[in-house]
């Protein structure tokens, strides 16, 4: 059992897959409506398909100058191989294929669930949830699957398959890291381009649609009503898949890099603990593998029974699969965590006290269960903290409902206040989990914090995507003029995905801090420094610099979202003017010009905030370089950098996000009508166009600019990860330390127990000369070898690493 | 010459108090106008004196509360001496004082200034700027004073006015902080409250007048009016006064503090160079000292002969005044610098490389005078960055207008972008200027920067005070229904004070920023800790804390404003309502009920957002001693807090302050006509509500929530500075490391050489028993001396300091 414990994530990858396909089919079989309805939907899957294509074309070629720049590195850098571009290569492109897939399965369900919704509610959750369910399955297995299947390629191509040392498991999870690298960076632009498409349109459709020519929200009149349709998928599902697909390769890499630290801290050889002496390593991926098992359990229990349930009874379904999927990630977590872990207590190196207060203390593979209790709980009261502060009916929501009544002035600075308040619970949150997680198990345990919450991936984007596929559904039944009780069930659907929306987001944001601290410590074991002093002012410096970047992002991407969002309005007013009889519905508008003009600005207004967020790590590790700085000081002031970015980036993620999702619902309360001053208060009021006012401002916030601060914190950590090995002092002048004794605990009678290398540097021509003593058992009895090795570094170091 | 050095800031400050007392005569001896005029300027003196005495008598409250806080520290800490009390209430009294003196002298040349604008503008301006100077002055004479007084009061009482050691020094500076604290407290409440109070009468007087009512700003029968006047004096005036005071105070003490750690890095005495052997400290003092002398000189420089002068001549008579101000200071420094430094290159410690890389390196004075132009010239630049992006005319203010057209939503978004992007080059010039001054003279080279900086301050706040002197002026001119020309001219004025409002705000930023480094540096020597290492999961944990609370604190006021705002909505629709003839001029307004709201709201809002300023450095300085912390990881973790708020506080400041300014720069420049569209838009018109709409956004950002980060980093790192000691190693268990040997250099030929020390602590009875080894020279003959003690470690330490 143990010997086959690492396939054992991407066998049960593949059958998350598997059952994946199957509810696809399920979806597809599904009816899909009249020919109305066809036509309709036919436009969005097409639109979406043609962003889809136009961004990727665009990120083949940024994917060809990545993989350029990584060749470089690994040309500079002997620790680091080429074999980081094929995997940076196919990260990218398994995270472009989960979206690809989300995009279509969300397209499709949408149609199939408004026809669905004629028949009954029941089975309109069903189909749109399935639609989810794909999506999330999608997203999950492809991630577990390509992160366990090249850790199983580089396991055997560096390693033989088995443990050698830590030096050697770092190459293979550096060479890793470059998977996490390619997912993110499609997440970079799956997400602030979706953000800028969807808002684009939807404020550009709004604007004329609604507030010029008086039509109601996705009337087929509007040239922009199938660029808003398809921003929604663009945006809520693709981005999102993207976001929580990278977040959760990365978590799961980070874990495993600082399980790696714990064999090292352990004395570098567990074999004898089982599973290869990998179990540390292992666990992450274990983690993870159950959990797309358990989220296809929660997905089963997500089901209704009666046609007249209302919003309660849907969101309670929904709940049940969660919290019972999150309940058994526990369980799962406390088996794997105990099994897996070496029995007796792990030496972990933990800073206890001051300066010198690095400590080697023992703890219990219990700790390590506590560490992943800490981030479940996270998980879970974060979601209730978003809903608190942005959900309907609450206190913060009727504060800003109440302050809309003075105009838009004040309803602007309600809503700023609640999202600036809002992160006083979310951080202190974050603050004791990264507290209590590393009191439990040093830095692995807020990775494995990490790990567990993002065990629920899959159930938490069914539950994501659910809602873009409903908003879809009524969409298609207002333009297909299907009969109100369609739209009234659709209506449902939505209402409970726009609650599910909100909490979504806020495990992102957790998750994504998570991740980010995890990829932070990380970073630290790869360049070797025991710390980022930041009374150092160069450190002080980049951490102001990180700081700002967050900023000054989300300001480039709203002001996006404004620039895509007039070229809409001018095209939809052009329309208007130029097709005769468009308001009458006999002349058919273009939709297509504004699904091109959506796309077009998406793509190129995404390309500063990406030069930004991939620009600044490389400029803080090179510009030094030119000053002479030491690469261990330059090393702790890019730690510095992705510190202050993610300190600044979860701040103002959490910020933007509540005080956008706060206001939208504000506004959505004057629906219902809302008690202002004593009278009932509806929409058409003035205090209803001051919510609206401050529901403009906010979908750039929640929508755009907010969800891109994930991307940025995570993306600029994990860069940082891969220039690491240039800064680990591998680099010219420092000879790596081999020095080490790898001792084997194991049985085997023919092993190679010790190299001892002395090398030395020829400060004339860099050439190396390496004087190497290998200690051997062969047969049963010690032999020592003498050999010889002179060239440059990284032909001697090879040369080394293959006597066996 | 030399030896009286230590004397002549003080003589200076009393120089400059002379001056301003001078200065205060001429304007009180100007014609105050006629009857209707002398009585609303009266109405606008009591409000004000009405908010100061309801705020003083809170503040006693406080001063009593800190001090029996203080008490408790210095009881239990035994290098804590009872005499930082006195510090504390005199620091506390001196800010109240300065602002006093200057709220008494704003709230009298206002009216003198619309007297005087009834012959010409020349002499409009000369009242105004001698008002404006007399605040200035007022201030910053004050604050040497009384920084210098008790200098030369500890330094007589702690070391009998003789170079003893730097631990002794650290003794005397450590108390003198008390000094600091105290003025930064007042600042916070001033800042604060002033800011509240400003905004709520603005924002009241505005919604019902000009909104509701339809009557003009400054109008008499708005009951609101007085206390909005009132308002731009205690906002503006005593507001930025204290905010400048406590700056001007903790940069000049921060750089003391690690002059001393010069001296410690340099063998622990140079009395053989001089100036008591205290150059390095003296310094700031002394730069500080010929800024008040450079100030009076600048401001004689400040005058316009044409009375046709438009805005463009009075602002090129502040900007002569200013930039000589600025070029003789850095003259000053050059020959200050190289006077009273050590001639020969001075040893210091500084972080080059890695872990280890902390190295002494020598430098020349030559190196301190450039940190100093560093931080002069970030000063000017930083006022150019902020006038761009708010100044009326320039690309951001243009691009919110045209924002505008499409209503408050874009007007918002454009806006907010406005202030975010406006974070980029701010915070790059810090970075930059953090690591020049740091590169070419360690910490002691920033917080000189600062000092050079700050030197300016009375000619600055000469120019920021002006303004709302003239601002009021205005005021009375349209209250006492004054010719149009009257109204003219203190507009031009008035216009430049806008202007100079936005500069003076970014210099006040600057100087705070540069202030809470040097004070984080110094932070640092205190506890004698070597570094922070945010890689520490503690440390980690408060570096997102302390981001959290400039957010959470700016929410906190800003809500503050809304409430406020509403309670005088109230009753100003009230008074409109009961009192016959108030809109028909016959009924008179009750001005004081209105007053009386401001003042009650400022007071009680101000009481949440101070509890979390002071509450937090301290409950993070003892929740973990619950814990059982070592006090070193607490002083980490506290430092943490500390970059965390300053890092975001600085972001949050710059963001808030420039959005701020650009909306209402956007909004005024309705007032000349924008072309919108090809069109020529004015006010009235639906762009220009909007724009409204953008300014009442801004209002609490600009002047309340904005200006108060930079009071709020300042009073954190002061407040850390305090509690150094606590954790600073001198508590229980901890030996004080006296083993070092003090050089002398100089030529006496009776001096000690070096006290030798070996303590040693019973770990039963916790008494201490000490060898000392004291090696002296008699007569030009080198003697040894030994002596035992025995008792508690704060006896025998004093036994100790005191062998001769």
């Amino acid at each position: 059992m143990e010997a086959i414990m690492i396939y054992m994530p991407a066998v049960l990858a593949i059958i998350g897959l598997i059952y994946m396909w199957v509810k696809r089919s399920w979806v597809m079989k599904q009816d899909s409506g009249d020919g109305k309805m066809k036509e309709i939907s036919a436009h969005i899957y097409e639109g979406a398909l043609a962003f889809l294509k136009a961004e990727y074309k665009l990120l083949s070629f940024f994917v060809i100058g990545a993989s350029i720049a990584l060749a470089a590195i690994a040309y500079f850098v002997p620790t680091t191989h080429y074999l980081i571009i094929v995997a940076f290569i196919f990260g990218a492109f398994f995270s472009a294929l989960a979206g690809n897939m989300g995009m279509k399965i969300a397209t499709q369900s949408n149609v199939r669930t408004t026809q669905a919704a004629r028949t009954s509610l029941p089975k309109a959750l069903n189909v749109s949830f399935g639609g989810g369910t794909v999506m999330g399955l999608g997203v999950a297995g492809l991630a577990v699957l390509g992160l366990t299947g090249f850790f199983i390629l580089f396991f055997n191509y560096f390693m033989g398959g088995e443990w050698t040392n830590t030096d050697q498991m770092t190459v293979v999870l550096e060479t890793l890291a470059g998977f996490s690298l390619g997912a993110e960076s499609i997440a970079l632009f799956a997400r602030v381009g979706g953000g800028i498409y969807t808002k684009a349109a939807d404020v550009g459709a709004d604007l004329v649609g609604k507030v010029e020519a008086g039509i109601p929200e996705d009337d087929p009149r509007n040239p922009a009503t199938i660029a808003d349709n398809v921003g929604d998928n663009v945006g809520d599902v693709a981005g999102m898949g993207a976001d929580l697909f990278g977040s959760y390769v990365a978590t799961v890499l980070a874990a495993m890099v600082l399980g790696n630290y714990i064999i090292k801290d352990m004395g570098g050889d567990i074999t004898g603990e089982g599973f290869g002496g990998i179990g540390p390593i292992l666990l992450p991926m274990a983690i993870a593998g159950a959990g797309i098992i358990i989220s296809i359990i929660g997905t089963l229990l997500v089901r209704i029974k009666s046609n007249d349930a209302k919003e309660a009874e849907v969101q309670k379904a929904l709940n049940i699969g969660n919290w019972f999927s999150i309940f058994l990630v526990a369980v799962a977590s406390y088996f794997l965590v105990t099994w897996m872990l070496p029995a007796e207590p792990m030496t972990m190196g933990f800073f206890v006290g001051g300066q010198e207060g690095f400590e080697m203390i023992s703890i219990s593979s219990l700790n390590v269960f506590y560490a992943c209790l800490v981030g479940i709980i996270v998980g879970g009261v974060i979601s209730a903290v978003t809903e608190y502060y942005t959900g309907l009916g609450k206190k913060p929501v009727l504060g800003i409902v109440q302050n809309s009544s003075t105009g838009a002035a004040t309803n602007i600075i309600a809503g700023l206040s609640t999202g600036m308040i809002s992160t006083f619970f979310s951080i202190l949150l974050f603050a004791v989990a990264i507290w209590a997680s590393y009191a439990f198990a040093g830095f692995y345990g807020v990775a494995l914090a990490a790990s567990a919450m993002m065990a629920t991936t899959a159930m938490q984007l069914a539950i994501d995507a659910f809602g873009p596929i409903a908003d879809n559904a009524g969409g298609i039944a207002e333009m297909s003029e299907q009969e109100p009780i369609v739209r009234e069930r659709t209506d449902i659907l939505d209402s409970v995905g726009n609650t599910t929306a909100a909490t979504g987001k806020g495990f992102a944001i957790a998750s994504a801090a998570l991740t980010s601290l995890a990829l932070f410590a990380a970073y630290v074991t790869f360049t070797g420094i025991d710390g980022i002093n930041i009374f150092k002012a160069p450190v002080l410096a980049m951490l102001f610099v990180g700081g700002m970047v967050p900023v000054v992002f989300s300001a480039l991407a709203m002001s996006s979202v404004g620039k895509a969002a007039m070229q809409m309005v001018r095209e939809v007013r052009r329309q208007f003017k130029d097709i005769p009889g468009i308001m009458e519905g006999t002349g058919k508008p273009e939709y297509d010009k504004c699904v091109a003009i959506s796309t077009e600005a998406a793509l190129k207004e995404m390309l500063l905030p990406g030069v930004i967020t991939i620009g600044f790590p490389i400029l803080i590790a090179f510009i030094p370089k030119l000053f002479g700085y030491e690469n261990v000081l330059i090393a702790e002031m890019l730690g510095g950098y992705m510190a202050g970015v993610t300190v600044s980036g979860v701040l103002w993620a959490i910020f933007q996000n509540n005080a956008g999702g706060a206001w939208d619902n504000a506004k959505k309360s004057f629906e219902a009508g809302v008690m202002i001053n004593g009278e009932m208060t509806y929409k058409g009021s003035d205090a209803h166009k001051a919510a609206v006012t401050g529901d403009t401002v906010g979908d750039p916030f929640k929508d755009t600019s907010g969800p891109s601060m994930n991307i940025l914190i995570k993306l600029t950590c994990l860069i940082g990860l891969v220039i690491a090995p240039i800064l680990g002092g591998h680099t010219e002048g420092d000879i790596p330390n081999l020095n080490e004794k790898v001792m084997v605990s194991g049985s085997k009678d023919s092993k190679t127990i010790s190299k001892e290398v002395k090398m030395d540097k020829n400060s004339e021509d860099d050439f190396v000369t390496a004087n190497v003593v290998v200690t051997k058992i062969e047969n049963g009895e010690e032999e020592t070898e003498t050999f010889e090795f002179e060239g440059t570094e990284a032909e001697v170091k090879s040369k080394i690493d293959k006597i066996e």
